[in-house]
C-alpha cells in the first residue's frame, strides 16, 4: 500500500553528515572553553544536522499545535474530570486563556488548535481547524479505539497539519495535546511501544487518587490483554488502543521530520505519540527535542527508548505543549550561540596553553 | 559601624505573606489541574511575595551585570588561560560576541560590563561600567585578596550597581562573572560558608585535568589554612579569599533584596556571592532564583546551604550569566501564567469531581 504515510516515512532521511559536522567544529572556535554550554552546544549541532545547514535556522517561527480529541475509555472512570472539559478547554485555547497560550507568548510561539476527535460540535474559531476524523474514540476495553482506515486518516491528518505549517514558513514545530483522559491511552501505547508493564507506565494524570489509579492500571491491563498489539505494527496499535491525538501527533512528528524540521515534544501524550512514529520511521528520533520531562512515569519510559534527554525537568504534568514551549527559548538559544557568537579568532581572545 | 552596606541589610525583610497568600490562592482557580505545572507555580508565587503583589510584574526589562575582576591567585598555576583573557573578554562582551550577548538577545534581556577589578587599564566603552577597586586581587595563599576597606567598596560598588538598575526601571537582575582563575576564589568562599572541605567545593573550571586540579585544591587548602575565615564574618572573608567580582556582586544580590527585586543566579561564582551575601543577610535567598546548576561542583554545596533548586540542568558551566540568563524566559512564563490564565469561572470550564 502507498499513500501520503508512506510517502512520508520513505521521505525521512539521516541528519545531515556534513552540517553535524560543521557545526561541531565550530563550538570548537567560539569563545568559550570547549564544552562549557554543555547541551547547548549538542542541540545546536542537532539542529544543523537536521536544517542540514550550519549555523542552522533559528526555530523561528515557531508553532504549537494542539491536536484535541476524546475518548472512549472515559467511560470506566479513569478520570474525575468530565469529557466535556475537552470542548472547553478548546474554547480556553482559542481565546487565549490556557496555560500554553501564557507561556507561548512568552517563548513568541503561536498556538494552533486542532479538532481531531473532540465529542462535541465545536463552533468555529479563529485559530482552530476542523479535522474531526470521529467524534471520540471507542472504548479500548471492550473493542478497537478506532478502525484501522481512522487510525492512518488522523496520522495522516497530523502530517497534513505538519506541512501546511511548514509551508506557512514555521521552523520549529511543537506538539500540544488536549483530550480528558488521554494519559489512559498514552499508557497503553507507551506499554505496547517499550514493552513495558501498565503499572510502570500508568501515571495519576491531573492528580488521581489511590484507589482511581489501581482502577488505571487495570483498564489499561484489560486493554491490552484483549487486543495483544504487535510494536511493529503501528497503525494496528494506534487502532486499538490509541486516542485521535496520539495518532495525529504521530503523523504531525513524521511530517516535520520529513520536512527536515525540529518537533520539540511535550509530555507524556507526546511521548506516546513519539515511540508510535519511531514504529513507522526508526530515524524519526533524530528530529526529535525532548522539551521537558513529564511527571507521568510513562514519559521517561518512552524517552528512554528514543534515546532522548528532556531539556527541562520541573515537575510539569499539565500537557497542551506547555513543558515544550516553555524549552522553545532553550532551543532558540542553543541555535543562536552557534550563530552569533565570536571566535577566538575573531574576537582576539588568547586560547588556553596547551 | 554604620553605611551604605548596613543600611542596604537592614532594608531587607521578609516576603509579603498577603501577596504569596493571594499568588498561591490565584494558581488554584487557573484553568488547570491544581499543581500541574509544577515549579512555574512555585516561582511565580515568590514573585508574588517580592514585589508585594499578586499578580507579580513580569520580571522585565531584564538586565545582566557581567562584574569582570582579575585573581593574584592566577600566579599558582590554577587555570591554563592567561591572565589578560579577563579583559579581552570584556572587550568581547561589549562587542556582544559572548555566550552571555547571544543568550541575553534570545531571552530578551540587556548586558551591562561592569569592571570592578581587571588587571589592565581598559578603554571606555558603552555598555562598560568603569568601577575599578584595584587592579585585581593579590595572591590569597600569601595574605588577604584585598583589604577590608577595598573589600566594603566592592561590595558597595554591587550595591550601588543594582540600586542604578532598577531605577533605570529594570525588574530583574542576573548575575553575571568574568575573572580568569575566579573557580579558585569561589571554592575558597564556599569552603568557608557551607563548612566544606576544599576537595568537596573545588571544581574543573574551564575544564582542567587531574594534575592542575589537585593543586587547585592544595591551594585553596593553604588558603583556608593560612586565613582561617570565620563564616559569621562576610567582609572579612571576602577580603582573606574572595575576588572582587564576589564582593561585587554579594552587593548585587543584597541591593536586588532591598528594592525588592528577584535576583536570578548564574553558576559557581554566582553561589559563592550568595553564601557571602546571606552571611550578611539571611533573608536575602528568599529573593534569589537560583537559573541553573553549574557542574562545578560548589555550585550544589552552596545551593544547598541556600536553600534553593536551580530551574535548569544543562551541564553548563560557563559563567558570564549564561546560565541564569537561559533561565529567564521560564521565570517570566511563571509570571504570564499568573497573571495572564484564565479562571475556571472566567472561562466556564468544569471543575473535577469531588
Amino acid at each position: 500500500m502507498t499513500g501520503l504515510l508512506e510517502d512520508t516515512i520513505a521521505a525521512i532521511g539521516p541528519l545531515d553528515a556534513a552540517a553535524v559536522a560543521a557545526a561541531r567544529e565550530r563550538q570548537g572556535l567560539l569563545t568559550k572553553p570547549s564544552g562549557s554550554l554543555g547541551r547547548l552546544e549538542d542541540v545546536s549541532v542537532q539542529l544543523a544536522g537536521i536544517a542540514g545547514q550550519c549555523p542552522p535556522p533559528l526555530p523561528e517561527p515557531a508553532v504549537v499545535a494542539v491536536f484535541a480529541a476524546d475518548h472512549g475509555v472515559h467511560a470506566q472512570g479513569v478520570s474525575p474530570w468530565p469529557q466535556e472539559v475537552t470542548a472547553q478547554m478548546v474554547a480556553n485555547f482559542v481565546a487565549s486563556g490556557a496555560a500554553v497560550n501564557a507561556i507561548a507568548t512568552q517563548a513568541g510561539a503561536s498556538v494552533c488548535v486542532v479538532d481531531v476527535g473532540v465529542a462535541a460540535d465545536l463552533p468555529t474559531a479563529q485559530g482552530l481547524l476542523s479535522r474531526k476524523v470521529r467524534p471520540g474514540t471507542a472504548d479500548m476495553t471492550e473493542g478497537p479505539a478506532m478502525t484501522l482506515e481512522e487510525a492512518r486518516l488522523a496520522v495522516e491528518t497530523g502530517i497534513k497539519v505538519a506541512a501546511d505549517l511548514v509551508e506557512e514558513g514555521n521552523r520549529c514545530l511543537i506538539t500540544g495535546d488536549m483530550g480528558i483522559a488521554n494519559t489512559t491511552a498514552s499508557a497503553a501505547l507507551i506499554a505496547v511501544f517499550t514493552g513495558s508493564t501498565p503499572a510502570l507506565v500508568t501515571g495519576r494524570g491531573t492528580g488521581i487518587d489511590d484507589p482511581t489509579w489501581a482502577r488505571k492500571v487495570e483498564v489499561v491491563r484489560r486493554a491490552l490483554e484483549l487486543h495483544r498489539c504487535d510494536p511493529a505494527a503501528p497503525l494496528g496499535t494506534l487502532s486499538a488502543v490509541g486516542g485521535l491525538e496520539h495518532a495525529a501527533l504521530a503523523g504531525f512528528i513524521l511530517g516535520g521530520a520529513a520536512r527536515r524540521v525540529p518537533v520539540l515534544l511535550d509530555g507524556v501524550i507526546a511521548c506516546a505519540a513519539a515511540v508510535a512514529a519511531r514504529a513507522f520511521a526508526p530515524q524519526v528520533a533524530d528530529y526529535l527535542i525532548a522539551g521537558h520531562l513529564s511527571t507521568e512515569p510513562g514519559a521517561l519510559r518512552a524517552l528512554d527508548a528514543l534515546g532522548l534527554q528532556p531539556l527541562l525537568d520541573l515537575g510539569m504534568r499539565l500537557g497542551e505543549g506547555s513543558g515544550a514551549v516553555l524549552a522553545l527559548p532553550v532551543v532558540a538559544a542553543a541555535a543562536r550561540v552557534l550563530r552569533d557568537m565570536a571566535t577566538f579568532d575573531s574576537a582576539g581572545v588568547s586560547s588556553e596553553k596547551a
